[in-house]
């Protein structure tokens, strides 16, 4: 990771003036992408008032999003100079050519003497994109700018959205191990739910650089770190919890994994049919695997059935929860409602009954944000040159991102701000630490 | 197109001080991927002594070339602010789901809204590595980034490496194919003849953006241009010329392709077995189509069969030509020899009896560089949101190139130096022009 030189100003055709920093009436965060197998709903297609906006030139023009999309939100930028012909004997021929012989000779020297090493490709195939569900490649283009801004912003890392116009399981996975030799790790983004734990699995298997779904162990990271802190404010150890997880489809899955890793009591899990158990009808293979590890008491029917005398409730939907079952909750409930827009408990009425609650959205306290993880985690993990994301990384990574405010607990402080610029450089660390710990990293 | 924020700074690995400029001892372009198929060997394996050079820590720590390509030569830069929650919420939820609607609904607002419309993708199978060889996709990247930091430089675009873990010429057209949604154009590189024909002319079929291969037309269209420098200075039209093409392979085709479009008055052209002619013996489809539109006297047998009386030698090989051979040329010759690092004909014996020398490499005058094409031909596609590449518009951009030093015309100067500021302008403004003329600009 370099620094960009003036020479990447050269531009024949400038940016508008920006306009920064205009706010607008709704806010959220893009975590989970809702279950397309089961609830599938996430949060609607009205999104921001997406339905109608920018629909017409005019109110694009008058939209400060629109205008400070035009010509995007990222750029190629130079490291190296090319003022003259010596600058460009070294940058390209004939200096170039010992490089490149070096590095046919020895493989791994592309990561000392390319862009490889700091560079992810954000790969989506527009399936699931924030709350709007399957709107192609092409639409999901500026959520893939935004992340490679984010990457770059928090992390360091560089990032290239990376849109595919397909969507099968093999395809893909045949695709991005085709593209794989440019690139030093693979973040999946917005891909729906089931087909994406296939992908991710098959991708891990046979390439050995980081593969990582965003959707789910992002937001696994940060909902983890975030339970941490709130079980410390409320003097509790996670094995004391029992929880109740809505939504089965990437993130919910992937926060029920991680609390099951990092011993969570008990955990229940509904999708839009109701609790998983063994036996259930109508459960796809990830969530049999999910029925026969959560679920202890044998609980059946709907989410309402666990959610009595239940701890914590995790919000991985769109599905909307009455107060009559929030009431029934535990005393000192945790409730992190992050559907977004729309919370499935209104944070006013989660206060009724709840000590702590966080939603997906930026204006309430406690915004439960990916980017609060992968940024730290992919800087980690290029930082050893790590091989693979591995299951102590992902909870090293929420461990470090508890721990930054562990002394400035309250209740509308149990997570950082994604602007507590302490969150990158401890989360990087810890995924460095746990990468070597596993074996898995290069240097 | 857009400028870069000092946001880009903020990185937490920095990149060496760069020791710029310290001039090597050999030079050249990378001109040309020569024959795969048929003369094979374009320029051997000791391009600038790569055959030794960086094989250990301590000759790589020495080499300039190493020292400046550590960590890569290109990054992504943000082009918005990323400051506080306002700017967020513009650039990434809930401001970007508004874009990405808008998107959904009419597609072709990406050309606005996102980086694509200035954004190429430089794709090469690693079979064809300047005069290197098939040295994989990997250890291709070094000649991609370079490529993406010229297209930077010379032309304000945005190009992002793509190196494909595959060569069969479907996989890499769906591949291609498969990834295009976030791009505005794709330049082929590197891949090797015969399959880069198909390749590219595949991928042109199918997609409505500018697909270009750069080794065939970018070699093309500065070859025509210093062509036609020649031409005036020594007081004659191109369709009186007679000239000599030595190589079949992309650059080979490519150039022979633009001289008959261009009204040359007749050419012969040869690869390793002879002299391309109707009916002879093991020739692709390619080279049979050729010959059927060259050599209209029929000359048959090698290379120097076509040379005697001929006004014009252009080498896109290795084959080194004989200077017995050389001195039958007409007087006046003009000789481009474009293989790197070794010109087929030194230039001191070329010009034993040319009026006019041109090589491949920066250390003689007139150097055949395919960086005074590219940037400007995707600069005016993108400009005009050209569909395609179109046989016009090359030849626009070789025409504008010719034109911008038309008044200055010596035999050392017969084309621009790619640090002449003009070049880029002026045939991204033709290319643009000759895209509105035949109708394939979409503003």
């Amino acid at each position: 990771m370099t620094a960009i030189t003036d020479q990447t100003v050269a531009a024949p055709v400038s940016h508008p003036t920006l306009t920064a920093g205009a706010p607008l009436p709704r806010a959220g965060a893009g975590v989970g992408d809702g279950d397309a197998a089961g609830l599938g709903v996430t949060a609607g297609s009205d999104v921001a008032g997406s339905d109608v906006a920018g629909s017409d030139a005019a109110s694009r023009t008058s939209d400060p999003a629109f205008v400070l999309h035009e010509g995007g939100k990222i750029g190629i930028g130079l490291t190296v100079p090319l003022r003259d012909r010596d600058d460009l004997s070294l940058a390209y021929t004939p200096g170039v050519a010992r490089v490149c012989t070096a590095i046919a000779r020895e493989p791994e020297l592309a990561d000392d003497y390319t862009w490889r090493s700091n560079t992810v490709a954000v790969v989506t195939d527009g399936t699931a994109v924030l709350g709007l569900g399957d709107i192609g490649p092409a639409a999901a283009l500026p959520v893939m700018e935004g992340k490679a801004a984010l990457f770059k912003q928090f992390g360091g890392v560089d990032a290239v959205p990376i849109c595919l116009d397909c969507t099968g399981i093999d395809e893909i996975v045949e695709t991005v191990v085709r593209l794989a030799p440019a690139f030093g790790g693979i973040n999946l983004e917005d891909i729906s739910a089931p087909r994406c734990f296939a992908i991710e699995r098959m991708l891990a298997d046979r390439l050995d650089i980081p593969v990582f779904h965003d959707d789910q162990h992002g937001t696994a990271v940060v909902a983890l770190a975030a339970l941490r802190g709130a079980a410390r404010l409320t003097g509790r150890e996670l094995g004391d919890l029992r929880a109740v997880v809505s939504g089965a489809g990437a993130a919910g899955v992937a926060v029920t994994r991680i609390l099951l890793a990092a011993g969570i009591g008990d955990i229940a899990v509904a999708d839009s049919r109701g609790l998983l158990s063994i036996g259930r009808d109508g459960m796809s293979p990830v969530k049999a695997a999910l029925a026969a590890e959560t679920n202890r008491a044998g609980i059946s029917g709907g989410i309402e059935a666990a959610m009595a005398g239940a701890d914590v409730f995790l919000g991985l939907s769109a599905g909307a929860v009455p107060e009559p079952v929030v009431a029934t909750m535990a005393p000192e409930a945790i409730i992190f409602a992050m559907a977004n827009p729309d919370p499935e408990i209104e944070p006013g009425i989660a206060h009724r009954y709840a000590s702590v609650v966080a939603t997906g959205r930026s204006d309430y306290p406690n915004q439960i944000n990916n980017v609060l993880a992968f940024p730290g985690i992919f800087r980690g993990a290029f930082d050893v040159r790590a091989r693979h994301v591995t299951e102590n990384m992902k909870l090293a990574a929420a461990d470090a991102l508890a721990e930054v405010i562990a002394d400035e607990l309250t209740p509308d402080h149990i997570i950082p701000s994604v602007f507590d610029e302490r969150v990158g450089p401890a989360v990087a660390a810890a995924v460095a630490r746990a990468a070597r710990a596993d074996g898995v990293a290069r240097r």
